[in-house]
């Protein structure tokens, strides 16, 4: 096999508040030869996911910190080109953590193999399936336990994690008020996904405007977003409400974080309960969301949205999209084509 | 029956901060005559607990909020004088919501009926037993589920109920942190309760002292007290851990609570568990705890403290001992002598 060219974005140096261009350096290096039970992935889509700025940075989260000088970490889906594994062969699509690179040697064990049903578009698998839909599926279900006729309220609702945890809410019955940043945003939950509501944040008083919304309180709060959204909320929670913790995205540039919700004593007074929640501790059960998953979104009953970036070379400002609330859907980097070989 | 004069504290203001005198009204009333059902109540003991300052608030909380000219709301034990009851008769000694007053005239469904244990002291009824005993029991172990081995940490610990938890995490196995606010709290903890360590949050900077105490974390938070504190011990919580809201007594005197902890977010980070406890939700199960926490006074396994305030017209000054943390363990008073007639 002629020698690869790989082309990666390693972790330059620790972010300060935004990415910088100069946190990240472009280096094209020949693919090294593999070892047993390794594969070469060549990579197709790359996620942007708001997890980056903590991996980026030197506090220990739920996953170690990027070493400085190795390759960014992102979760992605290829196709395999080359194998010294018994179980997967060249032309196997696969998914997994494959970085900020065009191409990933990783051992076998590290990816996951799937079969991308042709009905279906492959972003798919990267916008409603894998991470993003396992955080939608456990997050709700398992944490935030709605039941019909409850309201629910999700923040960065028109993101792919929020714009899938809505449709999930209307799925098992909830009246569902999204939070967002745009009236194009909000139109696309209420006019095309079946929200119930939808707030602007930008424009108007989300506080008075769900406590109109949602007159008998919120039962379950999904929150992506953290500072004063969460606020507002907490201060509209029913008795014996559910606050899922499952991002903070308003506070990942911050050095320290900015002081907590003024409401937070209402936890106590409505006896609710307020639960982090970090997908990667349900990597066990991800096959267990892609029935149903699969299911809705083919019976229509979900849909998805993606902004797609092309070119690897864009990752660096386009991971800031995120930040700026300027992505609607999954935010995905194109690094080859599907079919190129 | 001679007509019996009650002596009451109506509340005539809401507080805005501290209780000052003039929020309470002192009243010399004759008894009303007892309808069918009813009982008069001499009382003997007068809890007066955190919570007062919000039920004297308009804001609603899990109990509607008192009444302006109406006796002030507080939990107590006396001895029947009179009945129209079928099930309680004079002599009885019972224990419920009584209220600021000498004599309070009660459905008999309102109060609960107890023989007191000759070999405890009536106090105990209050201070260790009854809504105090029952947080404490219910709040730790059904919220904050700690095992043998786990670390607990208490804020508030040389209050009523902190005092309490402390001592039931120790019986159950837990290494414990208690934080309170002078060196002479410090030491009861330490030296007469068993506790393993305490902070005193006046003198010493709480955040290092709890990462010095509790290398791996807080698997156990029992917060009584919130604000600074409360941040602290989230900055330092374990992977899982669980946080009990039960008081925020650091707040109850402001009109708009101050913003919340800045470390919230390691709620996600360490998947930990942070929910409400109102101990009235648990009013039906009272008796579960009476079993345990008789055997373990009795054993010696707990012990307990009360500040003692003789006469009811001390109420409106001795309930700011509360805010003011110039109490040690459970604050009463003492309305009327047992052996009275």
């Amino acid at each position: 096999m002629a020698a690869t060219i790989n082309r990666a974005w390693k972790l330059a140096a620790r972010p300060e508040g935004r990415f910088k261009p100069s946190d990240f350096l472009w280096v094209e290096e020949q693919v090294p030869g593999l070892t047993d039970g390794q594969v070469l992935v060549r990579q197709i889509y790359l996620s942007l996911d708001p997890a980056s700025r903590g991996w980026a940075s030197s506090a220990a989260g739920y996953l170690p910190p990027v070493a400085l000088g190795s390759v960014m970490r992102g979760f992605g889906l290829g196709i395999v080109e080359d194998s010294r594994s018994p179980t997967l062969r060249p032309g196997d699509y696969v998914q997994g953590s494959l970085g900020w690179q065009t191409h990933a040697v990783v051992d076998d064990q590290a990816v996951t193999r799937f079969d991308p049903d042709p009905a279906l578009s492959l972003d798919a698998y990267l916008a409603v399936f894998g991470h993003i839909g396992a955080t939608a599926y456990f997050g709700l279900l398992e944490i935030g336990r709605p039941e019909a006729g409850e309201t629910l309220v999700v923040s960065g609702a028109a993101g792919a994690v929020g714009s899938l945890v809505g449709q999930i809410g209307k799925i098992v019955g909830c009246r569902v008020v999204g939070i967002a940043g745009s009236e194009e945003k909000c139109r696309w939950l209420t006019g095309t996904l079946g929200f119930d509501a939808a707030v602007n944040y930008k424009t108007e008083a989300v506080l008075s405007r769900l406590r109109r919304l949602c007159p008998g309180g919120i039962d379950v709060h999904f929150e992506n977003v953290g500072g004063p959204i969460l606020d507002a909320a907490l201060a509209c929670i029913a008795l014996r409400a559910r606050i899922v913790l499952c991002g903070f995205i308003s506070q990942y540039n911050d050095f320290l974080p900015p002081p907590g919700p003024r409401f937070l004593g209402n936890l106590l007074m409505r006896r609710a309960r307020m639960e982090g929640f970090v997908v990667v501790d349900y990597e066990e059960r991800y096959h267990e969301a892609i029935g149903p998953l699969t299911r809705w979104l083919t019976e229509g009953r979900i849909r998805y949205k993606t902004d797609i970036v092309s070119g690897l070379e864009h990752a660096p400002a386009a991971v800031n999209r995120l930040f700026d609330g300027a992505n609607i859907g999954k935010l995905l980097v194109r690094v080859s084509d599907e079919r190129e070989s």
